[in-house]
C-alpha cells in the first residue's frame, strides 16, 4: 500500500491547477453568531463538475503516461467521482468509462453522459457491478480511478487544504464529510504538513456512522447498505483512508437525519448556496456541539452542489 | 433634483466598505457554452443582507449627521430595501423604521425585525401606505431613504460596478435588472466614467415591461400592479432613476415568466447559487438574444438571494 506523501500533494496541485478552479471561501455572520465562532467555508461546490471530487479524479488522469491515457479511465460509481473522472478524461480527450446500476436515476446517468462519460450498466449488486465492471477493464484495458482509495485520487483531494489555508489564513478546526474518507484523508495528508495544530474533525450521518464506529473500535467496520439522505456519504473506509483516518483525524461526530436538513436549508437560506446534503452533515454536526467549536475559527469544506432541485429534502412529504 | 456624480459613488464605496462584502464573481464553463459568450457573474447574493440594496442604503445611513442620525431612518417597502436599511441602521445603532403593508408574508416582516427593523402596518394601498408613513415621520423625524429615487442610493449602488470592472478586468457589456432603476442607475454613474465603451442592458420581465415602454416612448409610463413572479421588479421608474435610464442605458430586454423561472433553475443547478428570480431575467434576456451576446465578455449583476425555499417557481403546480 503506497501512502501519498504531501510533495504527492504539491505535485498534484500543479498537474491539476489547469482544470480546476480556486473555490472561493465564504463566511456568515449570522451562522457566526449562532454559533459563536469564527467559520469559514470552502465552496467547492463552486468546484468543476460540482464538487472537490474532480481535484482527485483529475490528478489520477493528468498523471498517467501517454501510453497508459490512450485506453482510457474506468470507475464504478453513480455520484460525482463518475462525473468528476468524466470530465477530467474529457479534458485530456480520453475515454472514461463508468459502470453504474440500471436503477441509477435517469439525471445521473445523463450527467455523466453530458461530461462525455460512457455508461455500462450493471445490475444494483455488488457481485453484477464487480463482473461487468471486470469485463469492462478487460475490454478497454482502462485504468481503474477508485474513488478514494487510491493514493493519487487522495493527494487530489488534499490540494484543496492546501487553498484553504492560504485564502483563510488559518484556522484552529478543519471540518469535513466523511463517507470512504478520500477527502478527510486528503485534509489530513496536507494539514499534518503545513499546519499540524489543527484539529482535523470528521462528520457523518448518525444513520451511515460506520466511520465513527471504526474510529472507536480501532478497526474498519463496513455497513451492508445504510440508509441517509446524505448519499455521498454510504460507503464504507478502506486501507488507505483508513490509515490517515485512524493516525491523524482527532474526532469523528454525528448528527441525525432532521439535523443535516435543518442545517441544510439554512445554509441554503443564509450563505445562499446550492449544495448536497452530504455537504450538511460538518455544519449539523458544530451546531450540536457548540461548545467544542465556540471561541475558534473553523473551517468546513462544503464539498459538493450537485443535488436534484426538483426534489429537496424540506419539501419531501414523508421522510 | 441633485444628480449624484462619480466622486459621490467614489465616497460612498470609501464610507460603505467597512459594512458590505466585496462580493465574488463567479463564472461558468457550461452556461458560457450555451451562450457562446464569456459571461462573469457578480454575486450580490452574498451580499450582508442579501442583496446589493445595503450598498445604498448603507451609504445613506452612515452619510448621515449625528444629529439627523439620531432621529433615525425610516422607508416603505416590503422586499430588500426594508432588510438592507434595517441593517445598515443597526450596524450605526439608530432606529429604522418601515411601514409595511399588514397583508405582506410574515417571513419578510420576522427578516426585517431580525434585522432590528421596526414595522408599522399600513393597508395594502397607496393612500394608507402614504398616510402611515407621514405619521411614522412626523412622530419620529426618522430621515426618509426613498428605495431608490435618492442620490445617495443610487450613488451607494454604483460601487458594486466598480468592484466589477476591478475583478472582471473589463466587458463589453453589463446587464442588470431593472425595477425602479436603482442598480442600473448605479451602474450607468459608475460606467459612464469608468468605462463608458461598455453597452449597459437593462432586463425586465415581460409582465411587468414599464420601464422597457418608457424607454421607448421618451418618459416614464408606470403600471399600477403588474404581476410578475420577479416581485423585486414590479415598482415603476421615478425621475432620477430615468435621468441615467434615458440617457445611459443601450437598451432594455424583456422575458416571459416562464423563461424567467427556467433561467433561475439553470443557475441554480449549474453555477450553485441561490437567487431570487428577479435575478433571473439577465440571463434569460441573454439567452433569448444570444445572437446579441455572442462572442462579448458579459457582466451579468445578480442581485440578491433573498427568496422563500419553501415555494420555489418550478415546484408550483399552478403557476
Amino acid at each position: 500500500m503506497y501512502i501519498p506523501t504531501f510533495q504527492d500533494m504539491l505535485d498534484a496541485h500543479d498537474r491539476i491547477k489547469p482544470y480546476i478552479h480556486r473555490t472561493p471561501v465564504l463566511t456568515s455572520s449570522f451562522l457566526n453568531d449562532l454559533v459563536g465562532a469564527e467559520m469559514f467555508f470552502k465552496c467547492e461546490n463552486f468546484q468543476k463538475a460540482g464538487a472537490f471530487k474532480v481535484r482527485g479524479a483529475s490528478n489520477a488522469v493528468f498523471g498517467l503516461s501517454d501510453e497508459m491515457a490512450q485506453r482510457g479511465v474506468a470507475t464504478h460509481s453513480s455520484g460525482n467521482h463518475a462525473l468528476s473522472l468524466s470530465y477530467a478524461a474529457g479534458r485530456r480527450g480520453i475515454p472514461c468509462n463508468v459502470v453504474m446500476p440500471r436503477t441509477a436515476p435517469e439525471a445521473k446517468k445523463a450527467a455523466v453522459r453530458g461530461y462525455g462519460g460512457i455508461i455500462t450498466e450493471c445490475e444494483p449488486s455488488t457481485t453484477s457491478r464487480e463482473a461487468v465492471f471486470a469485463d469492462v477493464q478487460k475490454n478497454t484495458g482502462a485504468e481503474f480511478v477508485h474513488p478514494y482509495n487510491d493514493p493519487r485520487v487522495i493527494a487530489g483531494q488534499g490540494t484543496c487544504s492546501r487553498e484553504f489555508i492560504e485564502q483563510s489564513g488559518g484556522v484552529d478546526m478543519m471540518v469535513a464529510p466523511i463517507g470512504g474518507g478520500g477527502m478527510i484523508s486528503g485534509t489530513c495528508l496536507t494539514l499534518s504538513t503545513l499546519a499540524p495544530e489543527v484539529e482535523i474533525i470528521a462528520a457523518e450521518p448518525e444513520q451511515a456512522d460506520d466511520a465513527a464506529r471504526s474510529f472507536k473500535a480501532g478497526h474498519i467496520i463496513a455497513d451492508d447498505a445504510p440508509q441517509t439522505i446524505a448519499d455521498g456519504l454510504k460507503v464504507p473506509l478502506k486501507e488507505l483512508t483508513w490509515h490517515f483516518v485512524s493516525n491523524h483525524v482527532t474526532d469523528i461526530l454525528t448528527a441525525s437525519e432532521q439535523d443535516i436538513i435543518d442545517a441544510m436549508k439554512l445554509t441554503w437560506a443564509r450563505m445562499k448556496i446550492v449544495m448536497e446534503p452530504s455537504c450538511a452533515v460538518p455544519l449539523a454536526v458544530i451546531l450540536k456541539n457548540k461548545d467544542r467549536f465556540a471561541g475558534k475559527r473553523v473551517g468546513v469544506i462544503i464539498t459538493g452542489g450537485n443535488v436534484d432541485l426538483d426534489t429537496l429534502p424540506w419539501l419531501r412529504s414523508n421522510m
